[in-house]
């Protein structure tokens, strides 16, 4: 039986707005330091959460911004922990992560809901519009509502904090308020940090000058993003299992939940969605949910992506470019990604792979002894074996042994920007029964060591029972399903990156026929899928083939339905394999 | 005998401008990890330090910016190390911190040079100005030499790093080229930072249009600060018995010398001077040395500091403001400055003393038993007795325990920003045969609790000998020894804040009259100082007394004499106290 004590308990004072928690939870945690674990349970009600008083420790968060934060759940090196909520609604304010799951395990979080007073984007109206002269220039007339304090200084807008704090523009993206989801086509606007000229031209009305991504219409949202990644809702490192149950993310300045080199995650009913009732069309500056470097099982079952600023969710490991061979046994080095410095790459007894930078083959294995960090961009490894002469700087590395099992079912992703699931992982990938309206790829399976620097190769993905509505109606993907290993053209003939990947029984609703690009794969399987054509967009352009494979080895099509409604028409051909 | 091995052993290579010295730095240093010490000898040359591969801490340095730091000579928990430069040019390269010394003892650094290949400040030439309508607002015209790298982006002027990163413009001052000084009496020119429009006429030649403290004349300099205090060339934490002898600093991105919480410091020749052969008139970006919450003896003998964009030295402990009083023994307190928090204020087994925030009087001390951080702005402290009731919010503690005695021998103070030594502690305090030719107060003993938290009030302090030569011909003082605690003008009555303050046979050369302005001060003895007229100024105010006392106690004025050259009048009462 497991000790449980309310939050009461340590001073805590539901629906209180002027009442800290943090401290409070800070005492309760230090009680189970170094026991065999407790439960901590908020009777429920409104708690609020202020960084003036919170721990601090500085992170390195993969695909976010490493800083100095502030937390209000620091979970760090417990064990067999519950935090339930109650059903209780957080509320926090500024600059402070909710949750930080660190060097623990056995940790259980569950039944609230997590928003921030003052949001680090805002959601402004396009009220008018002047074309400039020079290409993509606009003078965009917005109205911004008093939710979303702001000023105008020198010429900038500039967003206001909710402790008064001035945040330049980051980026921006132009939202349908009546479908509630990005509009047709758009393309984002980025690098807005000091470069478009503000003025105002009546209380909450600026006239914003510069250059757009896309061109913003009257009548639609822009969504700003002004700060960067840095106050993600949970963020789990080091850990083992984790369960998030019956969670509900309105909001984070940065992803939803993030994990990495954790064993064993279970999300359920966890959901990233807008505070509708405070008329938001945003949840969550950056992706739902996303897992680096973890092992074990990864579950996300029975939850909801919405309205987030980017994906739904990216399961990969992480790729270090070999910048020095330094001897037979020794290697330097280097994390390039700006967001992934700082991340544990590998461990002394976990092996790694070597990829060759322009096919991503793996062409060699080596046991790692010991690993020493320069820096956060640099380390030294070390191996138990000699290294082949064909181990160069510009290739690649990645752990074999951090890698997971994923199964996501019954899940629903939409109205977010660019794509739902990425999955680059060499374990076994289930993804079934869930419904995705996503304006890019709804699925991309991609790998590449050159860019983003996310590994690694899938060996056995399936993907069934799931309903593909009106996917792709943005700019963030080639298809509804794209496979875009990043591999040079002229070596994808002979690089079979990618393995064994399922498509089964699958429901497209489609109003673009590109319902598959694949390229690099041994062993694709496409069987027993409906198409039903849509017209909820405009026609996509004209394709010959829903599915289309390139440099693929072992393609199976077949057995797949196209309709245009009402009556369904059988094609178990749509694309023959090449 | 100390083990001595030259850094050639660990693969550095002298004069090689392609050969980055911190890895060998690194790995020389890691051998002496846990050993009873060792000397790393130098070979005479010019050797080279990126930050890319050197060692990564977290450094909260007093009175600089925190941040994740680069560090060249990472002396972190060694004992009896002698680092010996052999009269080596060391030269950095961006954002690295050349020595940073942590928990350790008995520490030597000699016989080197350290400046930076592209500086983190910019010298630019007023070439033409145009007072704009609005007061304190003008066009300058400025000439960029190349060795200052820039660009106009978004009619933002951007100085560039030798990576090539953009640096917005920070601070301002004017200086007269000729004189190599700051203009006679202009004001520092702040929060550049995107305030301020710019155009470039012609390479190198670019219009900034703005708010100016003074707007300067064609002919003079502007010296333009571009970083944050972020790389301060020698930093000394948590540390015993260091010395620093024949070495030379003609830049830093912040301080020069800046050591905490260390016991037993000695600095001897230590130049703080621009480099000249390169045509520069800066130095450091921020003050030469300083030293907070130091212990023990505090020598500076035969020092030079020129050029720096702030004051000579400063020797202060810290006021943490009382934020809450938790219980009978507890307290939670805050370091409100910017530039403090992340510093230890107290530990186990030290004192404090609890001073009013009005007249800064010490009305109680305790003994610290436990002192919890919460994060790098609050800390609780626990003492071992009940505190009284007049503990309150908003008065301020300090370390009766972490104070130095200093002694400032020979060293000549010139050319800088601001002022010359500031001297704020209750130890032993001898300041002689120095040469002072300062733009604001060559000495100022302060103190306050409200905006600066720089403790505390001295009691024993002999200045002798010295010659001020000029000083004050600046914006940064009210006199050319100011001894200025931050009391209450109505307290001042009655609040002896410093005590023990003797002047004795110094020499003034003085175009202004203002010598000495006191006040709360019990035990002032101004004795035997010489005074010489000048006119290397246009004349300053009329004044009644060179020596001025208010409200102070036990004040001997007598035996100075003042000339009007050729001939000298003697003049025991220049001014009686009051």
């Amino acid at each position: 039986m497991m000790r449980t004590k309310t939050i009461l308990d340590y001073g805590a004072r539901a629906d209180d707005d002027t009442n800290d928690t943090t401290p409070a939870v800070r005492t309760a945690l230090a009680e189970l330091q170094g026991t065999t674990g407790g439960r901590i349970l908020f009777p429920k009600g409104r708690y609020h959460f202020w960084p003036e008083r919170a721990t601090e420790r500085y992170l390195f968060i993969s695909n976010n911004d490493e800083s100095l934060k502030r937390i209000a759940f620091p979970l760090f090196g417990l064990h067999n922990i519950e935090v339930d909520g109650g059903g209780s609604e957080f509320v926090f304010h500024g600059s402070i992560i909710p949750f930080a799951v660190w060097d623990s395990h056995e940790v259980r979080l569950q039944n609230f809901t997590v928003d921030w007073e003052r949001t680090f984007h805002s959601e402004v109206d396009v009220v008018e519009v002047r074309a400039e002269a020079e290409e993509s220039h606009a003078s965009v007339d917005l109205r911004i509502p008093v939710a979303y304090p702001y000023v105008v200084q020198n010429e900038r807008l500039l967003f206001l904090g909710e402790d008064g704090e001035t945040c330049a523009l980051q980026n921006a993206l132009e939202f349908d308020p009546v479908r509630r989801e990005t509009a047709f086509r758009v393309h984002d606007s980025y690098s807005l940090r000091n470069t478009h000229q503000a003025r105002e031209l009546a209380p909450n009305l600026v006239r914003l000058t510069g250059r757009f991504g896309t061109i913003p219409t009257p009548g639609n949202l822009l969504a700003i993003v002004h700060t960067g990644r840095i106050c993600p809702g949970i963020a789990i490192g080091d850990s083992s299992d984790i369960e998030i149950c019956d969670v509900t993310l309105h909001h984070a300045g940065a992803m939803g939940v993030i994990a990495q080199r954790t064993r064993n995650l279970r999300l359920t009913r966890v959901q990233v969605t807008p505070a509708a009732h405070k008329g938001r069309l945003i949840s969550t500056t950056a992706d739902a949910t996303h897992f680096v470097n973890c092992s074990g099982q990864i579950e996300l079952t029975d939850c909801l992506f919405e309205g987030q600023m980017d994906d739904a969710t990216n399961v990969h490991g992480v790729y270090a470019r070999i910048s020095r061979v330094v001897g037979r046994q020794q290697i330097e080095v280097e994390l390039v990604h700006g967001q992934q410095v700082g991340i544990d790459i590998t461990q002394p007894g976990d092996a790694v792979e070597f990829v060759n930078r322009h096919d991503l083959l793996t062409y060699h294995q080596a046991d790692v002894t010991s690993v020493e960090r320069l820096n956060r961009k640099y380390s030294l490894l070390t191996f138990s074996g000699n290294l082949p002469d064909s181990v160069v700087p510009g290739d690649a590395v990645a752990s074999t042994g951090w890698t997971a099992d994923v199964t996501i079912r019954g899940c629903t992703s939409r109205r977010n920007r660019a794509r739902g699931f990425l999955l680059s992982t060499p374990g076994r990938v289930l993804i079934e029964d869930n419904y995705f309206h996503s304006p890019g790829a709804a699925i991309l399976i991609a790998g590449d060591a050159n860019y983003w620097f996310e590994s690694g190769a899938v060996r056995d993905v399936t993907i069934r029972g799931n309903h593909f509505d009106n996917c792709n109606f943005g700019v963030w993907g080639r298809a509804t399903i794209d496979v875009l290993p990043e591999i040079e053209r002229d070596r994808r003939g002979s690089a079979m990156y990618h393995r064994g990947i399922t498509l089964d029984a699958n429901t497209f609703t489609a109003f673009d026929m590109r319902l598959l690009k694949a390229h690099c794969v041994d062993g694709l399987t496409i069987t027993n899928n409906r198409i039903r054509a849509s017209d909820q967009y405009p026609k996509g352009a004209e394709v010959l083939e829903p599915f289309e494979a390139t440099d693929c080895r072992n393609v199976t099509i077949a057995d797949n339905t196209i309709s245009s409604e009402p009556a369904f028409v059988t094609n178990t051909e749509v694309v023959a394999a090449r």
